[in-house]
């Protein structure tokens, strides 16, 4: 069994991002969605270790000194930011981790890990992107506004990622990002045990032994 | 439309490559096999831009000078090239490329064109190449020797390459390929047309515009 890949995804508020991972854990059982630790307070229902890992200002503070962290931001006095062991642990179980964040946390851990596979999902087109925002319908003008300016700031990033998936179907666009990740596997980076006992093996069929 | 993907397929002997390719280009009709440019006789029902490009020792000496081949080799006084225009000219169409070639020639097209993509096909140990070797039951044991030695010398080389595909079974082998191009077509540096088109349309939505 090999190791699991660590993929980031990133993808402009309104891109669907949240319903393809849904999707994308509904289909496949390789999957497992990184779990992030937060200073701020437990809402009705949250679990410690399933919505989030809920610390305290110091202990948070520890991780980030003893590198304990892959990213971490700072959002409205609250710090958010992902686990290291976490994510190695299930890595090592051989899971692939999903990871949905945004472009600063994403550059972070490619920082760390050079090996995680950067994602970015956009909608078709901007025109699309306004239109689904408009079509949800629950959200006042201003808002949509401050996405969409929100937008226009995260895709001066896109070229920093690996891969562009364009979110024109759900299903399509889940089942094309488990091909990027499942393609991921074969790099000859991820298989150098592999490769390293092949090419031991062949050394018995060498001329002149 | 984007600009096909050119996939450059190595492996040893008795590894399958041949079959995997036909099984591709049987399932899927998005590709297209390169055809090489030769210097040696054209053979019973050989037929020129087909099976090769026949052209004579000088021609293929200018290809040479003037960097009309991604690749060239001489085997037993004839050489054997791949023309730069055909595989330019089908990837333009859309077409993705598929150049079946040795470790040398695949690192001269790395050179030239790095966006190729390089892919290592073996089975699954070399005791299976041995067996497959064997049970064609139509080679001497000096030409099995032969091989397997071959095979010895191309195993240093797989992590020059960027994937690295089990042939266990022809099916599952051809289908990953596949889905290993497929995914390369989501690659950033492979749409920063559209990336940049994104980029544009967001920003009649910066804020205080």
């Amino acid at each position: 069994m090999s190791k699991g890949v660590l993929a980031v995804v990133s993808g402009f508020s309104g891109a669907g991002k949240g319903t393809v991972m849904k999707r994308l854990m509904e289909s496949h059982d390789n999957y497992a969605l990184s779990v992030s630790v937060t200073t701020r307070e437990p809402r009705e229902g949250e679990a410690d270790g399933r919505e989030y890992f809920f610390r305290t200002n110091e202990e948070v503070e520890e991780m980030i000194r003893r590198d304990q962290l892959l990213e971490h931001a700072k959002y409205v006095d609250h710090y958010y930011g992902t686990p290291r062991k976490y994510v190695e642990d299930m890595l090592a179980e051989g899971k692939d981790v999903i990871l949905e964040i945004e472009i600063q946390g994403a550059l972070q851990i490619k920082d760390k890990l050079p090996e995680a596979v950067l994602v970015f999902i956009t909608p078709p087109s901007m025109e699309e992107l306004k239109k689904r925002l408009i079509g949800r319908g629950s959200e006042e003008p201003e808002v949509i506004a401050s996405r969409l300016s929100r937008a226009s700031e995260e895709a001066e990033g896109i070229e920093k990622y690996d891969y562009i998936l364009v979110n024109d179907r759900i299903d399509d666009c889940a089942e094309t990002l488990h091909r990027i990740i499942s393609s991921e596997h074969l790099r000859t980076q991820r298989n150098i045990e592999f490769i390293n006992r092949i090419q031991e093996e062949s050394h018995i069929f060498k001329k002149g032994e």
